[in-house]
């Protein structure tokens, strides 16, 4: 599906604890700003895709969790669809919101990814991660990554049931051991990863974390999962992040002086893989380069799903960054960090930015818009012109149970 | 939004209660007859949209919903988009499939609805409809239900939390009281629905009830609300249903030979009414035949969202098939019987073919697809060309939350 939508524009809250607000007030907003950063009026909104994961476990708000939040910011009427891929519900939000808006469905739509996760109870927030995976399956999952984390010695096995902590730092603990045996990356990479991010977080006034922290004291922090310590997993938080998608005719008719247009944006499941299979990130970052007609070799900046330090490592490989088992080498030789050859995660990135699961796809997108407008301040990446989102949720199979990659470009 | 999709195939499974089997079983057992029935393979498939409203609540699989039941079909790797709107999930990725073969974003592309709602428990059963309003807001509107009941000197107050019933039944039960006020409808008139719709389910080998009822035995059943009796409520139940959508190109393609083309589908959402503002079914019904180019006196065939017996005969009124207080008449007079002159909810209904509320929508579809194709057996409708479906979802402000009208033509 060949995309040709235009972001409008993009507003978010600042991600964090939000003990005081309700997902009402964090997606009116997020709405609000994006609304006035695109000059457009409610009125103009054809349709809304509205992408959250918790609400129904962490608030009870099971089902039409878009119109409730929208009708506090004073909009009804519309379609809204009510979207859901684990942490990458925002980014299926925006893929569809892009798609309406491409096939000439309607000129004017908003996607608004929106999470609260923080809870009195903090079980609760993490029983919603739980929850995306096959749940029927969940004693056997755990059961596996228990004996994984005994096989390869690690100090803190996978986590019980009720546990304040998520799952899947159970499963990047294991990919990391496996991936660090395999190519002799080692805990100081992963903690580069969390040290960088953290300088590029203390840049963002929206990070839920702003101190910058060094490779060391990521070391030496608190270990979840082994060897994962507590800054190279990201938090959970509370945030909203909209976007107005517009038609190019629509955008002709504004005289939009700075667009930035979806180049291409890929969703797809995972399955399970054969051995030596393409993973769903490799399919598609492979998909959206070729609907761009662009490579990797193109990119200015990009902002990926670093749910954990080594998983952003990873990534770097399979989104065509580097080659095999050379992630890591990007982290050493600083290419990655803000000055660096192609900067990644200027936001902070779900480590230091912070990870409310439904709203973190769209978000990379309000990074990535900024950048491009060069509007993004102290951590601007000086003549962006091409941006790419990656963007995972839940597991399938043997790999991510949806996956977004996006490319922007203006 | 004009649509121009084919319906190539559909199927769903017995709705009921389906206490030993699961999402999986009875998603994959739809989704394979569809694809059957379109004589299409599931490799075929470019996307799935799968619409479900309580399996959070119900069986804990809270995200990746459509992934984790697809996969048990051995259906992995396309865009699955995971889509609610309460009661009216189904038609909301039934509305989202057609419009992406409309607009050529895909030419094949499957639309499911599946929910199990039976629960040992059966508060968790109930518990879904109470988040299908803004929970914020719901120890008010339990309040100000129990306040209308009591003025209007109804035996049955307002249900409780935890209650074995759900909710909505109250909100029903409420408006059927101020309507019978209005415009002199009785009690008869409400189980006149019920005791037709139960004829017309008895003829429905998919019926969760197969029962013919009586007015007199629906009076006489227990009350639930005042003044709805049990067959006046449509039942929980667990159930799935598909529909295979393609385009045009690709109808060609296949050279179909009974193809029925999505005439018209509009979804819209509920916002705070004025006083006397046109409802969102009225909106939505006047733009469906709008976009069709064809009226109500068109119709040959009618499944509509008797979710309770009142809300059929008001609902007769809001998509123009009579005037305003004029419903009950149709049900007087046999106009909406099997054999009148348009029949409504040939299938049962919600009331008696059940209503597993994220399969509702798409269930509709499948019983008005075979209408239209002529395969509808003890209750077909003889030479129907032009079909209606309705179905609405959740509450917010004063009207349905979610709301999609189709029109189907052969």
């Amino acid at each position: 599906m060949r995309m040709n939508a235009i972001v409008a524009g993009v507003g978010m809250t600042k991600f964090g604890k939000h003990m005081d607000r309700g997902m009402k007030s964090i997606g009116a907003e997020a709405v609000t700003a994006a609304l006035q950063d695109a000059g457009l009026d409610k009125s103009d909104l054809e349709a809304a895709y509205v992408g959250n994961a918790a609400a129904g476990l962490v608030t009870g708000q099971e089902c039409i969790r878009g119109q409730v939040v929208l009708r506090d910011a004073g909009i009804g009427r519309i379609p809204v669809i009510n979207v859901e891929n684990a942490c990458a519900s925002a980014s299926t939000a925006f893929n569809q919101a892009s798609a309406m808006v491409s096939s000439g469905c309607y000129d004017v739509v908003l996607a608004l990814g929106v999470e609260k996760l923080y809870h009195e109870d903090k079980r609760k927030s993490f029983a919603a991660f739980s929850g995306a995976v096959d749940v029927e399956a969940l004693v056997e999952i755990k059961a596996r990554l228990a004996q994984q984390a005994a096989a390869t010695g690690a100090t803190k096995a996978a986590s019980g049931a009720g546990e304040k902590r998520s799952m899947f730092m159970d499963f990047y603990a294991a990919s990391a051991r496996a991936y660090m045996e395999k190519y002799g990356a080692t805990a100081e990479d992963l903690a580069g990863v969390s040290a960088k991010n953290s300088f590029h977080g203390s840049l963002n006034p929206r990070a839920q974390f702003r101190e910058v922290l060094t490779v060391e004291e990521v070391l030496a922090a608190p270990m979840i999962a082994e060897p994962l310590t507590r800054p190279m997993c990201s938090p959970i938080g509370d945030g909203a992040a909209a976007v107005i998608m517009i038609s190019q005719r629509k955008a002709r008719e504004l005289g939009l002086s700075n667009p930035v247009r979806v180049a291409a944006s890929v969703l797809r499941s995972g399955w399970d893989r054969a051995k030596g299979e393409e993973t769903v990130a490799e399919v598609c970052a492979r998909e959206a380069y070729e609907e761009a007609g662009v490579g990797a070799q193109d990119l200015s900046v990009v902002e990926l799903h670093d749910a954990s330090a080594p998983a952003e490592i990873t990534t770097y490989e399979k989104i065509g960054l580097c080659g095999d088992g050379e992630g890591a080498g990007l982290i050493r030789d600083g290419a990655t960090k803000l000055g660096g050859r192609l900067p990644v995660n200027t936001s902070g990135g779900l480590l230091r930015k912070g990870h409310p699961v439904g709203a973190t796809g769209i978000a990379q997108i309000v990074e990535l818009t900024e950048q491009l407008q060069g509007r993004s301040g102290d951590r601007q990446v000086e003549g962006a012109t091409l941006a790419l989102a990656h963007n995972g949720g839940g597991s399938i199979g043997s790999d991510a149970a949806a996956m977004c990659v996006t490319i922007l470009s203006r």
